[in-house]
């Protein structure tokens, strides 16, 4: 079966639960209107499900392969990308100075969403390079940025980052790539990068690596880190590409899943750059970039998870058994148990990372540090809960097959297959946690209790209608609460060690929030009926889940490195 | 980083966790004395690290492939099944009247762990095998009894399982699969079987089946299913196979793992099979076979859990980064969480199975009816706890190596792909929480009140010298005797809607009870820390999931197809 967009879905909650409103009646969003977002949704929809969605089992039988130093994509990766960059699929949320459509990132967001339900290895291409556009867009000089953004908003050239090095993953301060200065304002870069999504490809006519590295001067750790631009062939100032730079693709992982994006080892032998930002202000550079990344990512999984649902969902229907000729397995208690904990949190998950774009959108249009305290908070969870998310519907998605799923030609394992690494990329989902309890919550929990303290008072609200679905969020916001006050006042090992479990059960709390919006926007409808799921029987895991999280360190290093050996 | 046999661990849960010391009491168990389990556990150990161990890799790189109708196995696949036989490990616990060792199944159960950690592919061979030695034991005549026994437990021949068909997968009763007397007390099988593990091989001289099939006479669903034994070539009395019988493999399964592993469809056409058991009675037959190899299965999750763990634990401890040279990543909070994870949940999910074991071995020494329930209680909860264990804990291995766990080299993303199928085969583990939930608790909830009383005394003992660990046990007890409770006055659809979360929340805090055990027995050793990680950061999970299960099915019905579609 084929991928369809979730089109309505996403308007409901626009509508309805993430308080997209607010967003269209800025100034700065006014284009934003009901009919730009349905022709928007509709559009991108139609190229998902046309264009892209073909391509998903193409790259997993033909993953990208490097050929005497050229890397080959995937058969029609080439044209599925021509049409993500033609829609102008690449560039929504980039400035119109440039090619832009300078729309709000929450729109973005839901397209991202449905490109990555359709096919998750082409999505990667205009991720890395939205990415790339947003750092050139924040930290480039003017002059960067009139050769590279047009170029990269209309798809002619690709973007990439490059953060790790063998040496270096979690741990960046760690990397070592040289950079010194050429005298010409140009740097030589000299270093190996590994992991490289979309390293290379055989259908842009450039392709742009941000690049981390040190130059001479530089101290140890992370503030000596400094960011360029370092392309594949070296442009003239009419944007032409000409001379190879020094850099090659070593090699292509060979990886669980995700086989139509090449992943690359990526050498520089004294190539080109150019500095973006300042000296040894790199991280600064990198982190604007990553937190829209990050919420990226997390929009990956939630794709993902849309589209195992479905798939899993059309099989099920599909299935025929049991006592009667008409009946499917969709009747056995457990088999629905598993499609609404799949649906359920699909929901919960894009609640969030939409609720997500719309704070930095607001960010964006007012410049209010509320908003921008209220995007950083939920930026991990997106993350976090989003990746997981995808990895557990597809899972659950793999288990509706049955002995199906574990057969490839299904294309339900494609989906665990492919998924799996967005719990690891772009910050391991563990980083994720000690950013949350670490840096989001360095404001002594501000922006969390501001959080806490709408969700309460919508659970309030809803008490009198809600009885049944209020109480327990009511509830579970309280231990939220808790918990977020035993975070603050603990120092950082004991907050480390519950990291993990107290973001889930964060997000767990919030879906539950966002479940509760919904039903109350359509009483006695199937949201006010999935809530009900989700609250009585999913919510109740952060009993568990942040009563772990308030353990603290001590009990966890007691067991020692002898006590864990095998 | 090779598997090295947790011989020490298993033994001190015969000692002093799983009650081994009853077995090796009984006379039919005499000869199990701790120089024997020793002798064994270090022999078997020896053969999965030097043998089996290195197979993995070649399983995977190398799939199992049909060539003009020929199985051809992966490299070294034939030599290793050959020093798994040679040993005598595929028939530990069979008759010896035929060849087997006699041993209890709890000796059989941790050799099977340590082969499915060191391969699973290849372990899955003498499982298949372990089913249908068991099945001829126990309901074949005497004739085949004495020609096929000597076979099958030598390694000769290998056996297998045909149940599953296109249109009859958990709904076993809709196989059509014919089989007409051919008068001459043979019957003539026709009709296609899938997924047939080691459907064939190129190593050993014979392949036997046992196959479900309808008798022309036989009533719909599973009341109208036989038993037949249906071998590859037919031996002639002196057991020496001859002209070949009228099957053959029609297609291996393109899998998402296991490639060492050959899963056929199989194609009968008038193939000659000979009676197992009585006409009509082959569910029986099924049963009595399908129980242990349900144990099997749950071990194979284990075995993986250990594997991945030791996988994760060598890669985690040579990873040098962070502050200083000498740190590695194990120093992080998290990393320390995983690894703790992963170590206790395999502990829990390996005192299960092994109690399981204990049980049927008295059942078998005693004849007594209580460890018969006993042994019936624990099957499903040994299976599904002990895949999702294997699939979590290899899922916390691929996390551990973070951007490494993806790319296959490493091995990580192996054990994640292999064991997925556990959860899937020899009953989905939605099927085994509704054997749990509906025939293991239809004597009243009498067998699973008897394990709670026994539970809670220990609990009951421990408070004085372990408050802080007896008291949350002995809590959690009282959550599952009540949930309990409530599963045996509520109908089929109302257990149903909650089994999946019940059986999890029943292993939580049966787990906790073992390590429970396992701390009084280590007073302030490893195994007391290791309990206090477990009761405390990982058993509060059963209070969501037993919440979960006490919901019913009202709300679950509630939400239509048209409320779950797309």
């Amino acid at each position: 079966m084929s991928y369809r967009a979730p089109v309505s879905e996403i308007r409901f909650l626009f509508d309805h639960v993430v308080g997209f409103d607010q967003v269209s009646a800025t100034e700065r969003f006014s284009d934003a209107t009901p009919e730009t977002v349905n022709a928007v949704l509709s559009e991108a929809g139609k190229l998902c499900e046309e264009v892209l969605s073909p391509l998903q089992r193409a790259g997993d039988l033909h993953p990208a392969r490097l050929e005497n130093g050229i890397v080959r994509t995937s058969p029609g990766f080439a044209d599925g990308f021509r049409a993500i960059a033609e829609g102008g699929w690449i560039a929504i949320a980039a400035d119109p100075e440039h090619g832009g459509m300078g729309l709000p990132m929450a729109m973005a967001t839901a397209v991202n969403d449905m490109m990555s339900a359709a096919c998750l290895s082409i999505q990667l291409a205009p991720l890395m390079t939205q990415g790339q556009i947003e750092a050139l867009e924040h930290h480039a000089s003017d002059a960067i940025k009139e050769l590279y953004l047009p170029k990269l908003i209309s798809g002619e050239w690709m973007g990439t980052m490059n953060l790790t090095e063998p040496q270096a993953g979690s741990d960046v301060g760690a990397l070592i790539t040289k950079a010194e200065p050429k005298g010409d304002g140009t740097y030589a870069i000299t270093g190996q990068k590994i992991y490289i999504s979309w390293g290379d490809n055989d259908f842009t006519e450039n392709v742009c690596h941000l690049v981390l590295a040190r130059l001479p001067d530089a101290v140890p750790g992370t503030k000596g880190i400094s960011l360029f631009l370092v392309p594949k062939r070296i442009p003239n100032e009419q944007g032409v590409p000409g001379v190879a730079n020094g850099l090659k693709v070593v090699s292509l992982e060979h990886k669980m899943g995700l086989h139509g994006s090449p992943t690359a080892v990526m050498q520089y032998d004294g190539a080109t750059g150019w500095l973006v930002g300042a000296e040894h202000d790199g991280m600064r550079a990198m982190f604007t970039m990553m937190n829209n990344a990050r919420l990226g990512v997390g929009v990956q999984g939630i794709g993902v998870a849309e589209g195992a649902y479905q798939h899993a969902l059309a099989y099920a229907e599909g299935r025929k058994q049991g006592r009667t000729e008409n009946n499917s397995i969709t009747d056995h208690a457990d088999v629905r148990r598993m499609l609404a904990t799949m649906k359920a949190d699909t929901f919960a998950a894009r609640a969030i990372a939409l609720a997500n774009a719309v704070a930095i959108d607001m960010e964006t249009a007012t410049g209010h540090a509320d908003w921008a305290a209220r995007a950083a908070l939920l930026t991990p969870i997106t993350k976090a809960f989003g990746t997981e998310t995808g990895i557990d519907v597809a899972e659950l998605g793999v288990q509706v097959h049955g002995g199906m799923g574990f057969v490839e030609e299904t294309g339900a394992a494609q989906y665990s297959r492919d998924v799996r690494v967005t719990a690891i990329y772009e910050g391991t989902n563990g980083i994720q946690s000690m950013d949350l309890v670490g840096r989001k919550l360095m404001d002594g929990g501000e922006a969390a209790y501001r959080l806490l303290d709408e969700m309460e008072a919508d659970a309030e609200a809803a008490r009198a209608d809600l009885p049944d679905l209020a109480e327990p969020v009511w509830q579970a916001c309280e231990t939220l609460r808790e918990t977020t006050e035993w975070m603050v006042t603990k120092g950082a090992q004991d907050r480390f060690a519950g990291s993990v479990p107290y973001l889930r059960g964060f997000a767990r709390v919030l879906g539950a929030h966002f479940h509760l919006k919904a039903a109350r926007a359509d009483r006695a409808g199937k949201h006010e009926r999935l809530a009900a799921f989700y609250i009585h029987r999913l919510l109740p895991e952060h009993v568990g889940l942040l009563t772990h999280a308030r353990q603290g360190a001590d009990d966890l290093y007691a067991l020692s490195m002898d006590d864990l050996a095998a």
